[in-house]
């Protein structure tokens, strides 16, 4: 009467530290490491038996040893090895997903110049994503998370439909603030992970700054398709932005006029606009 | 060369208390709304036209406005309003999603007696969750989230699979925690949602409690097949569990045998374990 | 021309679960110890000669070890063990404070009936301090942590002064939510730790429910007074309680009167009212 | 038989941003503003009399007023403005202190250049703290918070004393991880608020990078010291370090060896250092 359908496991928030040393300009990754596995695992559900259950552990400590045995320079190629790996390594196993957050660390500007070996947490995380199909083959996705910016001038918000419920005012100045999380498809085949990434980050951060802001469904669209201008290794961008509101002080009740100078953030609610542009 | 393929926009965390106060004994719903609007958004995006754009801020007003107008005794009810509601006022809309957390707030006990009017936190939320498409009709979901628990013994992991990178050892008697996430789905027309909650919290909590688990998954399956057999009004549950594990703690440096008495607590890394359980 | 004055350290969030089995009936006690030690240590600091500095690993050992070799029922009572342990055991150390958070697990009940091993986690956190001085003697505390209850009638806020900036309204029936911290000083000697616990936790949440509050401010006192009455070995308790507003929401432009029923949940700002009552 | 003693209330997380429009280079200040107040507030507590009570609403309506009213460079100014206005108005207060943090907005780089009016969130928080004493006069403090930053070598922990609870090997090449808070207080009458702050980070985030580490304790001291000499203004510093491990991954297992490559990050239990350095 009941029948086991969707279902995957697998092991996450495995955080890892590498530190290559072979040049004194020591490089950090600092990541935070999911596996995810899908096949053939009904009778883990349904009876218990575990013979063809990878423990989550071993996903673990892979994650730890293919770290210390392949030399990478991007967080997708590590997400790569390790999709392939599980793919490769256990015949149960019909899709491996590796999600790896990295944390951004700069290099602490020491009278000007950049320190070899210390670092100060950057802004906005990298993410790298690669799902191994046992048929169908292997998919790389890049991104950026949590980069958190915000606009003083340049964004209004017109000419929107009203109804009995609508209370907004129309703006053609308001604070435009926002946590940026963009997640894109590589062209299969595309190892060119970090330049793209670089390219994706400056335009991305480039049209915020720079465009002049109609809404943020707008301001998406605009970025998405600067990125695919400036990376040709991408097909396909989403993009997540909450529209953290400032909203203008009311100051009328001290006898103040707020020339668009004083405002309240809130946390909560939030304005949520999604995206998704592709290269046509 | 750029096309606006999926997109959505809403309102997130829309925060708000009912009191119901119409006997002594009072009801309290603190709720965190959510609102998701689909349709006909392209030009929103594409070209700034904000014509068909239902501001965010008019659907925080709106959740507000429907929660006094209507009586509603379940999430879910107040669910199916909002997404009604915006299907059926705004024909640009093709889906409206109102994804509803609901705190559980118990009766205080004084002196063995429930309280009228005050109240503590309670263990888990409650979900509920109502799509309404403008062709496909209504899809209504619920749920429990952030349920935590633990059980001391009745739960082991043996028989699994090892390779190079395996150290774990088998135990027959472990300690198992998690934080229990279930969402159902509601066969269509059905409206006995507290009792369905009621059942399907009970069943989970029970077999969870009683339940000899040979794994996360198997405990998982059982949920789901007992959550089937109590609630007759859910047609499919899914489970998100993560494995918050325990980890023996290392005595033998100290010269301690520790009898599966001293456990360290890990946050990270943990296992993740997910099924989908449809009546058949 | 630079001295050390104030210095302090330790090792923080050591995560600890211990299952005691001598019954059928399993105890569970999960905790978040920390350790803070005090003492001669400003060669550490100076020089770097860590020939007094006990490792911060030493502590979290430490912990876990007489976790093992120790029984207690109350975590008061391993709070004691643990400051004892420190300055009895290394004489550079002057004082030692061991803070332990306890989460409260609640047997979950199977058709009516407490479950001997599986617990479901209750509301707020227990609190135990201990200091021990190696001049001074020790001092005890006991707490609650995380209790989040709210009530919706028999609060109320008037009479209060008012300037140019005041545009609050006063109000004789208001929603009040809270989140209580309390934090008690046993008298010395008191080893009647879970019977204070259990009166003092009952003595808050009854006040709570069934006071007609004037204010916050006056809750406070009136818990502080009733703990004292309920629990003698308190001689002193303080109160750190946030509150968490919920406006009345303006339905005014919607032709909707909110007869007190409908509220906005809001995070920040919150009013942070502290007091301390004293057995006089 | 009940007496208060401390007490202190107010309003905790007053949220504002301010746009200075005064020239095309926009400036963005976006606080977070606790205020509390002590004073004669008994009859509060004890007897539910209000009269005295400025409501914390006040607290929050005065901030942002006060932002509007008077222009400011630096948080340290607004903060004692609002301290010092809440003694002068209220004569029940006998003490009022401003906690002020701030996110630090950096300009966003278009093309090489510092954007006019789009921010990126920097690393760390700024503080900002005065208290005014009706008797007693203002005292002002600066700061930093959530300052993350790592090493990945230059830092040692040896000669530390061991016992039965020690497993930590020495080591002369370890990560060092950390999230620096640091508060000074500024000399009676000091007025160069954002040199300071500016020389104080400067030489923090310096010797983080280029001392050469044999123990928290000893890179806390150093800080304090540089901090001291580049800033005069600064009268004493005091730091809270966690010490954020990073533990070599045990690749022996696997027949792998770690040259210090591959590390285990964990977010507990972590080392917590605090000291205080005074001008001598």
């Amino acid at each position: 009467m009941a029948k086991l359908t969707a279902n995957s496991y697998g092991k996450s928030a495995v955080r890892l530290t590498k530190v290559v040393r072979s040049a004194a300009l020591h490089q950090i990754f600092e990541m935070d490491v999911e596996i995810i596995l899908e096949g053939a695992f009904e009778a883990v559900y349904t009876a218990g038996d575990n013979s063809a259950c990878v423990p989550t552990d071993t996903m673990k400590n892979t994650v730890y040893a293919l770290a210390k045995k392949h030399d990478f320079d991007a967080p997708e190629r590590f997400a790569i090895l390790l999709a392939e790996h599980f793919v490769g390594r256990f015949p149960q196993v019909s899709a491996a997903t590796a999600t790896i957050e990295q944390i951004t660390w700069d290099r602490i500007q020491v009278v000007g110049k950049s320190h070899e070996h210390s670092f100060v947490k950057g802004a906005g995380k990298r993410l790298a994503i690669a799902r191994e199909a046992r048929t169908g083959g292997t998919i790389v996705h890049g991104g950026i998370r949590d980069l958190e910016v915000v606009k003083t001038t340049k964004s209004g918000f017109t000419g929107f439909p009203r109804d009995e419920y609508t209370t907004l005012k129309e703006t053609t100045d308001r604070i435009f603030g926002t946590s940026i999380e963009a997640v894109w498809t590589y062209r299969p085949g595309a190892l060119e992970f970090n330049p793209t990434y670089d390219a994706a980050r400056t335009a991305i951060l480039e049209v915020f700054a720079t465009h002049d802001s109609l809404g943020v469904q707008q301001t998406i669209f605009e970025m998405g398709q600067q990125v695919l201008k400036a990376a040709g290794a991408i097909t396909e961008i989403s993009f997540t932005m909450p529209n953290q509101h400032r909203i203008l002080a009311n100051l009328e009740p001290f006898n103040l006029t707020n020339n668009n100078e004083i405002f309240v953030n809130t946390s909560e609610p939030f304005g949520l606009i999604r995206g998704t542009i592709l290269r046509d």
